[in-house]
């Protein structure tokens, strides 16, 4: 006749998301079940946002458990498409960056991993806010397509041993709705969230080994390092229980990843990478975690094993020809490997000069990201269009004695008022000091499985 | 161009709130001026539901200091109609109860302390779940109209000095929408929240005086003494802010109060009441409410004056015949109050006896109240209507012995089937033990303003 809940009755499918978030407002876990019909009835609308907001809030404070986590980032996997790559021989393996300002690691690592011998079936995101995205950067390489399906991404990844690619709206949708809630409603930070997030879409993918690259600093999501140790330990635990290898590095986001920061100009350094040359941070930092792939992969016993593998690949020019066939298989123009200049830059330069002689003490890479937006290198919303050849070099490193007027960042824009309100943000963005700071650690620490 | 958030760069309008949202979370305060704009905008319709539900839940965890109370309670208030009682002469008083099973005290006290000189400008709820509602009860008297006008309501205030009636949808629509929200995301259980809906609402009545019965125990919203002394001081520190004078009482709420469960039973009950007889406990209660109510209003300087007050009117008849003013007022049938079978009651008899001799040790109070909802005393949702003359009538107390057979429960009701489950509820929520348990006190503690 009536069902009792503690409150009096009420409808069975009501009683049973309220009870949830009841129970995670006390800090009781849930059990698999529940959160999997909550992902569930959520992404078919079944649920309310208002119910799940107030559940992601519950979450923010009382985190979740080990279980608790496997059974929501499974369910957020499966609501969508998750690649099967049992069929293709090799060991799959990817990288995942937490994001950061200048970060064009993938472009150089992908096909440096594949190029080791291992499989890369990478799907990227797009940036938004201060941080850049590796499907921007691709698409400014005239006709690459990253719209690939899943066929012709199984069937590049099997012939040429890596393909990268953006989601399709049948990837994660789950994670997609919550993530716009978390949005809106201040629940983003919260390591738990985070850690399902990045990890359903990794696992959908179908990869077996991850290296994840968590960055820590004034540009990264988290800016200090117990918290991004934790991030990295959680995602960890979710890989082991969901049967991957994963393991993380803690890298510094204090200053931009190499020099160029926008979408041709980041996608020349990396050309510049793949042939022996580029900054050396961006190279240090790939090369880190390559070697972490190669021998979470098992491709390699050692980390001396693993740079032998990786010079080689180099060396020989199999990197740079690996991604020159990536490009091209993938519809874009595979002359950019010889003549960067076909990557067009926007016409007009700028720059901003130190106004005093000093030490680069601190720079809000935050900000920086943000001036390379307002360019027109990111985004606002994610409709948004991307002006590909605009950019930021970052031309001096923390711990470097400036003289007056030595160049910090060179701009390459096409809009006066934009470059105006950038370039303000880029000088307040800097502080020179008259005694040295030490500048950060470029890899913090390896967290391993 | 942009405006720069931490998270990048948003809307305006979706910052803001995002930002309170973030702050809450983060256990800092909001200025009340952004609590006043969450209210507003939120009862307009300008906020969506999901981002006050976050809110709502960070407030679970964070609570809310004295001035975001005072805040919120107002903004609430004024989201409606504000009744301004200043043109008429007198001290404004009223009581309110947190709710419970079988409390018709507001039936008994509303008369009483008018009688005794104060003017009472009640504004009751209904029941839901395991608790009856003042309105239902006063509509089992028929022809009784708890449907007033503003107008009409002040002015059988100022001519009788009580007016007993419900809330318009004009009155402090904030809180109908919120409280709405709170029941489907698991944030009812909030000290503060609970405090600034009930104070909204009796605020916006016009009273300068406020007694507040704060019902512990397991039939009542607080199962134990300190979250209810929390509640009560909350609620205070409210009214004191507000300019009101406020005092609590606790009082248990471990078994009904009274003997009558359900509508016009209780209203009987109350009869008795103001006739002088009636049950101990319900006598009890509504005494040292109204005389909290009296010294609180100015009209006695003591407890002993107040009592003295309260037992000329009620030996005199005065308060019983205001009573029968009221229904009269408000197109009730008067002669209830001397012919009480005229509050008619459903045809059929049950009985809950005590299977085996012991001491009545415990009852669980809210399946007691439950169960007279079944019947039809109360209700499963806001649009389930109340059958009046079903309900029950709680023949023993805390503490007695009882013999084997002996009748515990007594019931009216119509359906066989309800009453079927609903009698096996109530044997169900009965401890009988070898050993005498000692009662619960009726009255735990006074608290002042």
């Amino acid at each position: 006749l009536f069902r009792i809940s503690d409150f009096g009755f009420r409808i069975f499918i009501v009683m049973r998301i309220v009870d949830l978030i009841h129970a995670k407002r006390h800090g009781r876990p849930a059990a698999a079940g529940d959160i999997r019909r909550l992902v569930e009835d959520y992404t078919s609308g079944k649920i309310p946002d208002y119910q799940v907001a107030a559940w992601l809030m519950a979450v923010c404070f009382r985190g979740l458990d080990d279980a608790e986590l496997a059974a929501l980032t499974d369910a957020m996997m499966r609501s969508g498409e998750v690649f099967d790559l049992s069929k293709i021989d090799g060991v799959k393996a990817d990288k995942h960056s937490t994001g950061g300002v200048g970060d064009k690691v993938s472009l150089v690592l992908a096909p440096l991993a594949a190029a080791c011998g291992l499989r890369v079936p990478m799907i990227s995101g797009r940036g938004l806010g201060h941080t850049g995205g590796t499907l921007d950067k691709l698409e400014s390489i005239p006709g690459f397509n990253v719209n690939l399906s899943g066929a012709q991404f199984r069937r590049q990844l099997a012939r040429l041993g890596v393909a990268m690619i953006g989601q399709t709206d049948r990837f994660v949708p789950a994670d997609k709705k919550m993530y716009a809630l978390r949005d809106v409603t201040a629940t983003v930070e919260s390591i738990p969230l985070i850690a399902a997030s990045i990890m359903s879409k990794k696992l959908a993918e179908g990869c077996e080994a991850l290296v994840l690259d968590v960055k820590v600093g004034n540009g990264a999501f988290m800016a200090d390092r117990r918290r991004a140790t934790d991030l990295a330990r959680t995602m960890i635990a979710i890989g082991r229980r969901m049967g991957r290898r994963v393991a993380a590095l803690l890298t510094d986001m204090n200053q931009p990843t190499g020099r160029a920061i926008g979408n041709a100009n980041e996608v020349i350094e990396a050309i510049e990478c793949l042939k022996g040359g580029g900054p050396d941070d961006l190279r240090r930092v790939t090369l880190a975690l390559t070697e972490r792939m190669l021998t979470l992969g098992g491709l390699a016993g050692t980390r001396v094993a693993a740079a032998a593998l990786i010079r080689r690949a180099l060396d020989s020019g199999a990197a740079l020809e690996l991604f020159r066939k990536t490009i091209e298989a993938q519809g874009g123009d595979p002359r950019v490997i010889d003549d960067t200049r076909r990557l067009r830059l926007a016409p007009k330069d700028g720059v901003v000069l130190a106004p005093r002689a000093g030490w680069l003490s601190n720079i809000q890479t935050r900000q920086v990201g943000i001036a390379a937006a307002i360019l027109g290198a990111g985004r606002q919303t994610t409709d948004d269009r991307i002006d590909c050849g605009v950019g930021l070099w970052y031309e001096s490193r923390l711990g470097e004695k400036l003289e007056k007027g030595q160049s910090i960042f060179r701009a390459r824009y096409r809009k006066a008022a934009a470059w105006a309100e950038a370039e303000r943000l880029l000088a307040a963005a800097l502080t020179l000091t008259e005694e040295r700071t030490p500048p950060p650690r470029l890899i913090l620490g390896t967290i391993d499985e």
